[in-house]
Order: C-alpha cells, then structure tokens, then sequence
C-alpha cells in the first residue's frame, strides 16, 4: 500500500503552520486544523488532510477565502444570531458560531446561530459534538454546491447538504449523526478514483437518468451539471427518495434562507463570478438539564444504543453498531497505529511543505 | 370503487360527537377530530378516520388512552418544558405541547417541548404546520410500538418514528416533510390490505431476513418481532440504510430519552402489563423574525422551491413537486370533492354511530 501513516499530531501541528504561513491567526489555524485533524481521527478521511490542498490552501491562494477574517454579529435575539463570515474559514465561522450558540442554551435552555458568507467547513458533526461535549444536544447543517438531483430532476440542483445531531450519552462516545443527505457525499467518490474502485449504481446519474459507476467522470461532469447525487433514498419515491430530497431541503433552507445565504444555482453561479461560494451553515443547541438530570439522559441514550446493539442479529451478521460508534473505535486504533494516507496526500503535503517552509517533521523525510 | 365520499366537515364533526359521547370534553374532542380529520384531508388518509374506530374509540373503550386527560406541567425553563401527557389522547397533548412551545419562541425566540405518558398522536405534520402557521418553523415526532429493524438486526425495535418539519413561505402552502423514518409507514401496509396489492419488497423482511410482500402477514408478524420494516435508505450500508437507522434512532431520542418515556421494547412490554403505551413527543418552534424579515425569508423559501421545481426533468417526467405541494392539490381537491373512505371505514362509522347514538347524518344514509 503506497501512501505513509501520520499521528494524529502531526497532521494538526502541519497544517495550523501552514494555516498560519499563508496568513491565518493563530487562532484561525488552531480551530481550522483542529476541525480538520478530527476528521482524520475519527476515520471521515475523505473530510481531513486528504482535502486540506485542494478545498482549504488552493482557494486561499486564489482569494475565494480569507484565512484572516473572523465572523461578526448581524443580528442576535437572547436565543438566536446571524452572523457574517466575511468570506473566512468555515471551521472558524463554525466553531465561534456553535460556542455562540452553546452560551445561549446555557443562559437560556436553547440557542440557534446562523452564518452566511462563509465557506467549506469541514465535518459537521465536529460542531454537534462542540454541544455534546457540554452535556447538550447539537445540531449542525450546511448547504454546499449543487451536486444532487430533486427526485425527477435530471440535473443537479441541491448540495449533499449533511446533517449532524449529537446526544452526550453514558459511554464510551456520544451519539453522533453525521451523514450527507445524498445516498453519498462526493468526497467518497474522490477516494474511489484513489482506489480506483468504481461506485454504486444507485449513487448517481448521468443526464438522461443513466446510472453512473465511473467516479473520475463523476468527479469532472457534476460541476458541468452533466451528473448527479441521488438523495438519500434513492431517485425513486417507492424506496422514499422524496423523504432525502426533502430532508436535502430542510438543509438548504436552515442553512440558506434563515442567514440570507447563496443557495441552490447561486452557489456554483456566485463562485465563477465573484469567487466566491457564499455558502450557509446552522447550529443549534440544547440544554438538556432543563428537560431532566443530565447523568439520568446519559444512561437512558446508552439502554437505547444497548438495546440496539444487543437485537437478534440477520443471517451473516455478528454485530449491530450505534452512531458514532465506528468512528470512536477508528479513533482508538489511530490515536494507537496512525492514520494512514494516501500517496497523493503524501505528495501535496511534502509540496506544500516547500512551498511555505513549513518546520513540522514528515514521517517519510 | 366500493367505499363513500364524505365531506370534511363531515368527518370532522362525527368523529368529535363520538369522542363527546365516550367521554372526551368539548376541547379534547375539538383538538383530536381537527388533527385526524386534517389528514384525510390533506392525503394522509392513512391517518385520519380510517383508523379512528381501532386505534382511537378501541383504545378507549379499552381503558388504554384517557379521553378525559389533559397535560400537566413537570418542569419548565424559559424555552424548555416536559408535560406529563397523563395517558391522554395524543392530539391533546401534542397541540397544546406545540402551543407552547410557540409561546416560548414568541418571547424568547425559540421553544422545545416534549411529553410522556401519551399515546398515537394522529400526524407529526400537523404540529409543525401550527408553527409555520405562525411564522415560525416547527419540528415534531413521536416513538412508536416496534416495527423497524436496526441494520443488520432480524427484529424490530425501533418503530417508525416519523420527523416533520415545516417552514412559511410565499406559496399557496408551507413547506412541510412529514414522514416515516423507515421507508413506509405500517399505516402503508393496511391501505395495500384493503386494495389486495404486495407491498415492494424494499419496504420489510421476514426473519431471517427474507422480504416479505405479503402485507396482512406483515401486520400481523411484526407485533410478535417475526417481521420488519427496514429505515429510509434501505437495509443495506451501500444505499444508505445506517442513515435512516440513525435518524430513526434521532427522533426515538428526543421523543423519550428527553421526557422519560417508554422506548424500543418497553412500549409493546408496557402495553401488555399496564395496558399503556407510554409514548413520547417532542415539539420545536423557532420565531424566524428573529433572524430576518419574515416575508423575505417566506420568500426565500418560495424561490427555492420554485427553483427545483424548474429543474430538468428526468426522462419521462414531467413534474416536481415540493414538500407539502401534493398534500396541498389533494386538499383542494377534497374541499371541492370530498373525500373518498373505504368500506370498511363505512362499516365501522355505522357501528360507532349506533353504538353511540351520533346525530351527525353520513351521507350513505
């Protein structure tokens, strides 16, 4: 297997100095590489390093982001905000605005922040785990390039637009959702082309409704509007393909019509005339000690995950997983082995290690 | 086509002259007969009259719902608050949750309430809609009895723990997904009983993880654990069925784990010992006017809309729709035409009217 395997540290510790070569704060850098970093950790590798050249520096480089700017406050209720991201990092917008979010659930049992003008930010449920993590529950959405198509539609028109819900529960981990609300994100297409595997045909179309099992092509015709994302569910309603196109709306519309976001065709439009994607994203908080005692919620979420997990398993099958449990486990073995990544990885990270004068030491050098 | 037409207001008043004669006061019956009697009226047939006799009037004379009870208050924050729903009919409880959960976004700009100790409470959609009613988006959803296998389980657990979420906008109708987190609903079931077809064999398996197209076996199998319904995206991980399993798990969280109620098998255990099913609901409203203008985010929401539906369209389509748009045309068409019920919902309203002695005059008479 070419590529290296990197800790988790090094992968953090390189790309906040390259954040910060390239004119992040420090704190800009921090909050993007530790968004980032957990991606990689908890095994969503299609979300961490692998995109950390092409999605983060190579739009900063060509100004669709700036790495300085932090958000600010265009409107605030006791429990609710809008804030501009003025274009910066998303990991940044995301984070202050789910901190935002989390001080108004603890003064007031609920808080909900919106953030328009913002840009790629990473995975979501880093930002409902934020909520979990203080004993509350989070939520967190995104809307994002067209890349999926309505049921009926042969062109794509909504993002994957993922969706996180996080519960603090008595184990190990918390429950963490955290899934597009395509059938798949278009990150895993980008690791199937490094596979060089070819995808599902009831992952996506090419126009004219023929499926599409070639991941590169995918990759080149969706921007061009010539293939599309089904939604989750799938492209026909008698498998419930209308329920992840609505579920892909909600996103859009939380994401976009409460912040006064870009949505839909804008996105792609705004991106080739200003530069800019414009994207919206939205987070929400809530107290759960209002409702009953905290610990007494835990241990009710770990009987439902243990009742689960503990069901008469189908023929073939010796396991039943719960949410965020794979992930915990991915982030066991890694915090213990490394991550791996692939050459390409390898290769962006050793260019743009020269190309910023980056000190952090790579493990293949 | 056997069966009868009947208008909605006719529906409407029968059902609450039955639920007056069995003990319902004036207020119970008002809220109940409006939120059944709204689903047949916007399509949701399902889950109107034609289950009114078994899973309403049945239950009652069976001492399993209280007609009579109200919700009481167990605790309260500013935006927060757990009703005791005190067995009480489900639609009372649900309204007058969601009521106040509109209250609090009114002051403070968001409102979650939830409830224990309930039963069946007609359709989630209906909840939401009062919030897009009044400006506001809503979510709602319920547990329910066991029906849904886990990915890789051979039983069900989870029930079909529908989600709806509602926002205004500058259309004929609100947006509004209400839905089964599993592919179908049961009540899905019971409709293709009643027409003689094989449900598609996506929808539920037999243990041992064989589908299972026959629908009446079906209904009578998954009571005793020896049949299933498998989550939005399907069985498998490839098209996304841990997706679907998750967000059933989601709403079986908020629904019990924030109220105390009964979950996964305690609801079928505890209807057996206590003759109860000790459901739960959960309730969400936020003021949209805290975060813009109320008609440019209506607006908003119509544009996007309007945009998918302008979508290129699949091969041998000819039309998108948008969430709530059909329930919008049945409902019009209703109005104009009636509704069509089935003659077995003929029978059981002659029953009921005899039984009960109901001065309402049905059309067949």
């Amino acid at each position: 297997m070419s590529g290296a395997v990197v800790t988790y540290d090094c992968i953090k510790s390189f790309m906040k100095e390259v954040l910060m070569k390239i004119g992040a704060p420090e704190e800009n850098a921090e909050m993007t590489s530790e968004t980032l970093a957990s991606a990689d950790h908890s095994g969503m590798c299609t979300h961490g390093i692998q995109r950390f050249k092409t999605v983060y520096i190579d739009r900063i480089e060509k100004g669709m982001i700036d790495p300085k700017a932090t958000p600010t406050i265009v409107r605030e209720s006791p429990t609710t905000a809008v804030l501009d991201g003025n274009n910066g990092l998303g990991h940044v917008n995301g984070t202050i605005a789910m901190k935002m979010a989390i001080e108004k659930a603890k003064k007031y049992g609920m808080g909900m922040v919106v953030v328009r003008n913002s840009t790629h930010f990473g995975i979501a449920g880093f930002y409902s785990l934020l909520a979990a993590q203080e004993g509350m529950m989070g939520m967190a959405g995104t809307n994002a390039r067209s890349s999926v198509a309505p049921i009926y539609a042969d062109e794509p028109k909504l993002g994957t637009n993922p969706l996180s819900v996080a519960f603090p529960s008595d184990e190990a981990f918390p429950w963490c959702f955290d899934a597009a609300t395509s059938i798949s994100p278009t990150g895993r297409f980008e690791k199937f082309v490094r596979e060089g595997k070819q995808v599902d045909p009831s992952w996506a179309s090419k126009g004219g409704d023929t499926p599409l099992t070639d991941a590169a092509a995918f990759l080149k015709m969706y921007p061009k509007g010539e293939a599309y994302l089904h939604p989750l569910g799938g492209k026909e309603e008698v498998n419930g393909g209308h329920k992840g196109y609505c579920l892909s709306e909600m996103v859009e519309i939380l994401s976009a019509c409460f912040s006064t976001s870009s949505f839909l065709s804008q996105i792609e439009a705004g991106a080739k005339t200003t530069g800019k994607y414009e994207i919206g994203h939205f987070f929400i908080a809530v107290d759960i000690s209002t409702f009953r005692d905290l610990d007494e919620f835990k241990k009710s979420v770990g009987d439902v995950n243990r009742e689960l997990r503990a069901a008469k398993k189908r023929p073939g099958y010796d396991r039943i997983y719960t949410a965020g449990e794979k992930e915990y486990e991915t982030c066991q073995y890694g915090l213990k082995h490394g991550v791996h990544i692939p050459q390409t990885t390898v290769d962006e990270m050793t260019e743009l290690k020269k190309k910023y004068g980056v000190s952090v030491k790579l493990p293949w050098e």
